[in-house]
């Protein structure tokens, strides 16, 4: 029974969301994986959105490029909160895809994340789950100190690599 | 029974298509008036899309702003060609719109054409109709005509006005 | 003891996130309205958004304009989920704020929504709560079946009036 | 006798266009491939389309890139359909090709897709033409089929790759 | 018989042409104003422009909006140097009528000015034509002497203003 | 003596402006406001330029719109730190301004501030001279404490309101 | 003695003018080419621009990427036309460099060609020549002539590429 | 005790930075290096910042790139010029940086320079510290000479390289 569920709009997108993926695991976080386009596969992309609740998902991250409908019409069938990650496209450095996530017009939000953010959006959605799990809480907080220690070691490295010039 | 399906998202954007009606009339073409939206009543968009062909529809406009999923979701439910109208939105001016439906991953075309530009709507709309209708290519072309006239009227009437200055 | 923290980076923001309030209210979700900015009153923002954990908040919404710093500094400081709200400014259309709150780099997310996309802010914010309250879940569910209603009824009135003419 | 004429600007296009001649050449749909400028060749332009009615063809796809005027031109010297194709060009990602194409003015539409997006600017070709033609159609819902089959094929085979790991 | 023709692509260009008009006759060059659409009036926008020479024209001012294809395809149909003055149109902030103008492809160049730069038009256009004509070049010295003043003047103007305050 | 110079390039920008003048007076830094154009007045601008160090002027600021070339080349004229201030166009919603203020090539920087800031263009002026003035530091350390608590008052007046509704 | 003047602001950017000079060479036009900067050697730049005449140069064509004030600074100091030819830069797409060329303020125009659109600069200089020097004129119709050739044979040879597979 | 202090939010904009570097030791300036983020280490970001002063240090540096607090949110805990550097992301061409940079809101200004214009944070630190620092102002002086020596010897250098073709 996965917590997350994970759809892009196209296997493509999958580089971009290998990361998420991992960090969703790092955190023991159960999830699913799916190819649904909201234009070549709208019926199978909205009768997947409207099982989500009873498949017990919490929330959904929606990938997609260029045009990318996909993580507002997941959002239109799901009570479910949607991350929406716009994937950067072959033209327009992916503003193409921003712009058509996170642009949603007023009833349907989609939380967008950067071009790109396969990370943040995994965290984001961590983060919301926290709210429900204690234990994630926990789990959470301990990966935002590693992450600040990863800075002030990158810091100390840094100032050790220049005073060694 | 009507030959075009104009959609648009918000009964707000009907401003930008009344032209595109008044064309649609001045053709004799019959057209039938939506608001659906791809966010807010998908399901009722996704049923009226598949149910176009059968209404004996020959071409859709769909009109739609800011994150402008409706033309995409809409092509995606019919084989049907699709016309894609991106409405100027409050800020970004309509840039948003236009990247959301003209950006159309591969598969699905949307035959897009511009900011707020109802009239080219209705005027494609009729140029694909023209192929299986000799009267309404006739009155097309007449149509082109008047049109050019109409500039070159313009261009008689600027030189008068400019001379009696 | 509120649920929702809603900070925003200047008074003049605040017609952007009225909606927001409203509709909060409108679900029985309490909330704090704050004016912090992340330039002008940094230490304090650091500080507000340091205890909203104890403060009992679940969800932030941090709204700000140009160079909106403001929500990934909350985000910063905070183990909450953060949606943050772009205003737009009075030049740039808003771009500036949008791209200063998506494009979080990885570490910590921003859930954004649309320039001036108060409303969505809401929504989102319930959205995510309803993760842990049933009854706020009910609500919202009954929530979306009357915006469904509305675009419907939208669709039936315009008809109306076309006949009409 | 060819049913679609594609133009392009420059032979440097015709990469763009090689998957739309395959993808017409799938549906059995004739087509001629012309290089004609709306700059350099302004005249052989003008004529060329000035006799696609004559020639039988039912639809034009026509292909340029930055300042591309191509389409434009072309729809101002037949009655026919045209299809904008917006190329990539070596600055501005397409942007001004994509602006150049769709901004068209009132009276002379041009049916825009996506940059680079010859595959559907071959597929709408072949959409608009399923209208005159149902064994066209019938072939052209095969191929939605298969395309839809793809998708869902890609999504097994993705799952079966992460579970695999 | 004129020596500049300015061209433009509706009448509705004519208040930013006006300035370039009066510029013109401040000195003593003559010059015709036509409307002429690139795509609404093709074959008389090519006619004019193939008769432009024999006409005695030295210069030529185009002018339109959107996907503005007009000074690209006039300056295809003569040898004459074509100045390109891009409209601000009500979307898009005129991006699109600069791009289409100035991001012209190898072999047929065009004189960009600013969006809406009307006046620079005229200057570019005499300043052109002082190559063939002492006189002239005279007068257009003696112009940039007396804008030169005039900013001289708003100088000393300005700061008497502030100290009188 | 000024120790601050404020350059514009046209009169017409002066509002913008205002606030900054305000602000030195504010921090009793003596300044001059001059009307000099890159374009227009090169040589003067120059020359004011090259004058700036011996009239004793710490710091300069550098007002222009559209292809505002002015800041750089006042910078290329003078060794003292040049503040551009970008100012919005009447198209372009100052873009084209910002870019050609900041976008400097390596060797002449200009410190340029947001787009019509003309409050924060005075505040870097003195911020840079409090280097050399101990007295204008305590007076802009006192700035920065009433801004800070213009904002808490702001935060505090907002929740006073909300509470009364 | 020569007749056009070509300067850029960098030597790097003499490969997008190699072309240009080979085009004048082929004109038999005789050209000087320069590197000056309008933020680097201001005065050397504002010295050359003010003696172009006396030179017997007819043309300048001025290069420059990012901030790129030089075609304006050159146009500030010299009566005869220049030809501003915008340079990609490292960033941007050269979106700063044609803003910051081809956005001039009134009274003083830049005739602004496409970003490295090194060709079109020489052929628009030529083109101006042409008004002095009809055997110029002669040879730049026969360059036409030949350019439009080159499509048509472009045109060919693609319909006998495609006709053999 | 270092005069200049270079903050930057990642290690991986150290190669951008490592020019101005360079830079700062040819003037015989000290200047310490620190990697810290606005987002991963907001406390250390905001006491470092807070030290400055004290620790002697002039002029601040900050380099961010995507969306870009630091700049912004170090000027806010600190009275020393801050220097903002864009750092080009690997999407949208560094404008996110830029914006979330130079867009700061009245009260705290950031002097920012080109993106990735490394060199020029460096020499705009040194200019400002040239107020305080006649041997420094001697050294600045000296090397704005080299640099246009350098421009006139590339002048030099191209016209030899040409005559030698």
């Amino acid at each position: 029974m996965p917590q997350v569920a994970i759809i892009m709009g196209s296997a493509n997108d999958y580089p971009i969301l290998e990361p998420a993926c991992k960090l969703l695991e790092h955190f023991g976080v159960s999830y699913t994986v799916r190819v649904l386009s909201a234009h070549r596969t709208p019926r199978e992309a909205a009768d997947f959105a409207g099982k989500l609740e009873e498949m017990g998902v919490q929330v959904v991250i929606a990938a997609a490029g260029k045009a990318a409908a996909l993580p507002g019409v997941i959002a239109a069938h799901t009570l479910l909160p949607v991350i929406g990650l716009p994937i950067k496209s072959s033209t327009m450095d992916g503003m193409d895809s921003l712009l058509s996530i996170v642009q949603m017009p007023p009833g349907i939000p989609v939380a967008t994340v950067a071009i790109n953010g396969g990370e943040n959006a995994a965290l984001l959605a961590v983060q919301i789950m926290t709210l429900t799990n204690p234990e994630l809480k926990k789990a959470f907080a301990e990966h935002r100190k590693q992450q600040t220690q990863k800075v002030l070691e990158q810091d100390r490295q840094l100032q050790l690599d220049i005073a060694a010039k």
